[in-house]
């Protein structure tokens, strides 16, 4: 152990989402040990969410001993610029959707000085998952996130990918269907995201439903409120058009990876977030429609896995990684 | 410079094609000093095959003053496998199309025990261009060859992506048309390489002059006998038909460049091979529909290039190249 660990023995990570705001100082072994949170809206202005998060900090920094013991922050956030420390554009936020927010250097400013990482929040549960996951000792591999959105994290020679601009790894906005594709929320039509993150599975919820007069658990719901949560509840009870929604989800997830295979050759895809609950339901389908689809010299070689980190705590984790990256 | 750059000052670059193999003696700046080549079929085993290669070797390492001043030797070979230095299972050629052939290896005990890096073409092509061409100083790009097949080296912060088995970089088999796509010599459909290489653009030309009435100079030939450069030639006399035939490709390979952008958001999009020949008409197509395609923060961000390094040389070069990374 370096003396730098033995004096600050901890990180900060702050998985900043659209909603929450959740900061937990980590160890090295990717325990965390205090935690607090902020509600993220409602601040006009970046300093003022900046200055509400430093007060919540204070308390948990002096838990573990003052801010002497901390060696660095890391950031998840959506739209964040690895290369300048900014968030840009972000649509979700309303002190961030209109501009290039310097967030790293505000936080570092407020906090003595210490180093801050900021990346989005696919790439830093990317990182995580090489620090404390399922990923430990992997060069090459892709962390595929099924939220809201469909977001990546891209590994490459033990390296992550950020591109010549900070933004490299957006795979939930390769195009899977060319003619007659769904909108997506980017303003193109056919990405994987409009298929594939929750939103896309409870689209597709709804246009089963309204094509079909098959029955099913889903028909007693509002069309319009049905979410993937619902498609997953109904699917583990065996409802037939539900496990369906899960095929063909899972079919498209494979036809993709099969391209990213391609493209990089992972020793692994790893899949994250709430989607991933599902289980075989969604694993099963992804990994024969890879076999199904992927050029010959890949077959057999990549690996399928669910994020190893803890679900409640696994951004969090995501983003502290990034601080010791720092 | 190192001491050995002076005692060494060369590398053996050997581009070994589906018909000949090519070597030649470059030295740092990336001048060929001397040059021979032998076919590459005729040799029923690999032995053989290096055997006669050294012979025609010899005569030009004494032309540069004997093995002592070779620091290196560098293949790009079809199916090349970086990290063993093996070509494998390479359909076209007799000597390798049924197993793994320790290329590299042999050459290297035939030459004085003198490193022998191997690659495939694509990605030799891209190592030339970062070494010796208009990559110089990038570190985040992708050169498409454009040929018989379409093939891909990808570079990442400033390295060369070989994945977690050596094939990494197969662009050209990335699907980009899932429904009713045109078979693909790998034995899957609607592969960019079906549609983009050479013979891609042959088979658009037949299929456009079977399906319209539309007058054309490319109807005064064999259909079955078109080739990628007739179809350049016709369009050089502004013949429409063959115009759209370049429009369709170059649509086609900027609709997959932005998908490739959302990967690893490149600095530069390198062309390279014969079809590059066809200057803008391939080009300017290309960059319409990578504008029309991509996701906005990528827009405007990446150049689009053709090879810097002369072509006759340039597989050469590249294959060199691979020699000083040794």
């Amino acid at each position: 152990m370096s003396n730098d660990s033995v004096n600050k023995p901890y990180v900060i990570g702050l998985d900043l989402g659209g909603t929450n705001s959740v900061f937990g100082i980590v160890d090295a072994r990717g325990e965390i040990k205090a935690t607090t949170a902020i509600k993220t809206q409602g601040y006009d202005k970046v300093e003022d969410y900046v200055d509400a998060s430093v007060e919540a900090l204070k308390v948990i920094i002096e838990q573990v001993g003052g801010i002497e013991t901390i060696k660095a922050m890391g950031i998840g956030a959506p739209n964040g610029n690895y290369y300048n420390g900014t968030i840009e554009f972000a649509p979700n936020l309303a002190w961030a959707h209109n501009g290039v927010v310097p967030l790293a250097k505000l936080f570092s400013e407020r906090l003595d000085n210490i180093p801050v990482g900021l990346t989005n929040d696919a790439n830093a549960a990317a990182i995580g998952e090489m620090t404390y996951g399922v990923a430990r000792g992997m060069k090459n591999f892709i962390v595929i996130t099924l939220g809201t959105g469909v977001g990546s994290g891209i590994v490459i020679n033990g390296q992550l990918v950020y591109g010549c601009d900070g933004f490299a790894g957006e795979l939930g906005h390769v195009i899977v269907r060319r003619e007659n594709g769904r909108p997506c929320g980017c303003g193109r039509s056919g990405c994987l995201e409009a298929y594939c993150s929750a939103t896309g599975v409870a689209r597709t919820a709804r246009e089963l439903l309204s094509k079909t007069q098959e029955p099913s658990l889903l028909r007693e719901l509002d069309p319009e409120a049905i979410t993937s949560l619902d498609v997953s509840i109904a699917a583990g009870k065996g409802d037939a058009l539900a496990k369906h929604i899960y095929e063909f989800t899972g079919e498209m997830l494979g036809e993709a990876c099969a391209d990213f295979a391609a493209f990089s050759s992972p020793e692994a895809f790893i899949f994250f977030g709430g989607m991933t609950k599902a289980g075989d339901l969604i694993m099963d389908p992804i990994k024969r429609s890879y076999d199904k689809n992927v050029l010959k010299i890949f077959k057999g070689k990549a690996k399928f896995l669910v994020s190893g980190l803890d679900g409640s705590s696994a951004a969090v984790l995501g983003a502290s990684a990034v601080g010791w990256e720092m």
